[in-house]
């Protein structure tokens, strides 16, 4: 038994069809030692940027190794099927050159090596017009992970080619932060483009009042640390900044649309 | 450690309940060391027919190994469950013998042997009224990965016992081809009974205009090739015929029942 | 290799979101080895107790080992993070002190050992406020998994200290036996705190005619074996007391509020 990489697979395929089964079973013929972990199928269908963050906030979570992610509503049509090894931790990232891998792979320091895999020799034929998963991202996956060579895998393509996701940029200004309403969830909480980092310099500080767009908040560690009804700024768990109301909707309270910009002040 | 053989897992339990969490743990009891891959537990709830459908059109991508499927409607009457060996890639098909396996077991060939296994040494005494999943059907699939014989799993049962599932056939004639509408997914789009090899002599040409119960179609590689609202006759990712409207209903737009006639004709 | 103990997975998480599979990832980096097996991720969202009864339902399918179980309403406050050794069969549970892991704690003749994790060694810095699954459970089961010690896992908790949920108790009385809804299903099947072995010394036999709160039923094997609309009662596929209408609602048809009373007597 040979030592094969674990496989990690997010996609949009939604847990009702066979697809993500499927692809499991094509994974297993080709690497039938390596692990193989779902991060998630229940993307919102075709939303490559909340894919994208997905897999750039849950990537630490698993040991490096190659990670598959399809979320492809351009299949069929000329966009370029790609993978890539990172700059830091040599994380082989395969999927759909539409932007989807771009944040994680700027996460680990960005791509040192990619190539155009449409037309690899791992890709199952005769390939269909609609399920590259199955046909072109799995196999080319599996064979990465049973320790096929990354630059045999397709053809030759310089990074700085591959698609980037159009995101906006969260600064910090002399009287505090510009952010941006990146990601909402269901319960109307919004993911701002500040992480962990990106906050020392910026003047808040954790337990104090802050001012969001001309309404107060605090910055608070939980939502139990404001009334009902009030406006928070929080780290979520994944070390992002976010806003929510406690027992309400942040993004209705302050009437936000996606990317839209934030000022917040200290005070 | 033993070389076992990998378990498919394809049933009608869902995600939200445990009882395919219940049947992974029976398996893993007996077979420590067999593979088991989920197929997809989302068909529609009794729906015997999608799941046949389902499970002979993905097991393709699947080694050859044990193919466990449960939706079982009958669960607990006299029915028949059912272990069998198709005459291709030596897979064992383990389920309720209602038609269940038939159509997985005809593409590979047929049955060379088959035992009923409803009162199986592997069965897990008392077997429940409503759980053979948990105690008959799992435990017989994991004692065969685990290296059991399919004679010792059972009583001997003659292959053409076994149920099949009545299905329309869809011919070639003269002007063109008779095909029927086998299943519906959610956006109408209509699976017909036609294979990628049965295509050939009907004289259908891909990129051509056909006629579909007197409505004007274009057989086309993908949704796109069409105009919003037009009809098109494609090759599925399964490479099975099958209709769509380019932003709609096909189902709609035929006024189509399960199992319809539809006449194809070439111009 | 060294062997591992495998892991079972229980939780509210949900299969649309990341979650689940983060906790995969940190499992497998810890305890690559290991065999990880979702119980269920559909548990209604902060429902403990629903949880604490699939658990103790479920863990009897799976081998003993460490069963992992994350339904956490209080995360962020005070409440204890735990992780606790069963009397029988040496089964290790880790989860929030909210009473989850209580009843399949029983059910295996109670805690013979139990520390306080909040603080392991094992778990995850920095600690979010919101995803101890990740940073302070799924890391201890898998540390466990991979051989360490339970009492080095956290500090020294005393048994008794648990939290236990409380539950009505049915019991035996000279006319029959009084017992209570403790769970419903969608379709309005009712769930009693009667299980097999309790069932003995009631005087009901199966095939007979009981009453019901004053109501008529049928004590039998499955729901088929009274007419439509009638009352059945029944051991479902846990060996559990159940209540049921054939093709309608139990819990409806007897108006019962979670924890209601019912007085079952023979006749």
């Amino acid at each position: 038994m040979t030592a094969q990489r674990s496989i990690t697979f997010l996609s949009d395929y939604g847990v009702l069809d066979d697809f993500v089964g499927v692809c499991h079973g094509v994974m297993a013929r080709i690497a039938p030692q390596a692990r193989v972990i779902d991060v998630s199928h229940g993307v919102p269908r075709h939303d490559v940027r909340t894919a994208a963050i997905v897999l750039r906030r849950s990537l630490p979570s698993f040991a490096p190794g190659v990670h598959l992610a399809v979320v492809d509503p351009e299949v069929g049509t000329e966009r370029r099927a790609i993978a890539l090894r990172t700059a830091e931790e040599d994380r082989l990232l395969v999927g759909p050159d539409n932007g989807l891998l771009s944040l994680a792979a700027q996460r680990f320091g960005g791509i040192v090596e990619a190539v155009d895999v449409s037309r690899s020799v791992h890709r199952l034929e005769p390939v269909s017009a609609t399920f590259h998963g199955r046909d072109i991202f799995a196999p080319v996956a599996a064979a990465l992970a049973a320790g096929a060579d990354l630059a045999g895998a397709g053809d030759p393509l310089d990074g700085d080619e591959v698609v980037r996701l159009h995101m906006p940029l969260a600064r910090v200004e002399t009287d505090g932060l510009v952010a941006h309403a990146i990601a909402f969830d269901g319960f109307g909480n919004v993911t701002l483009d500040v992480e962990h980092e990106e906050l020392t310099g910026a003047g808040l500080r954790l337990g104090t009042q802050v001012t969001v767009n001309g309404q107060r908040a605090h910055y608070a560690t939980t939502f139990t640390d404001v009334a009902a009804g009030d406006l928070l700024l929080y780290e979520d768990a994944y070390r992002t900044l976010a806003l929510a109301v406690n027992r309400g909707s942040a993004r209705e309270a302050l009437g936000l649309e996606l990317d839209a910009e934030l000022t917040i002040t200290p005070g």
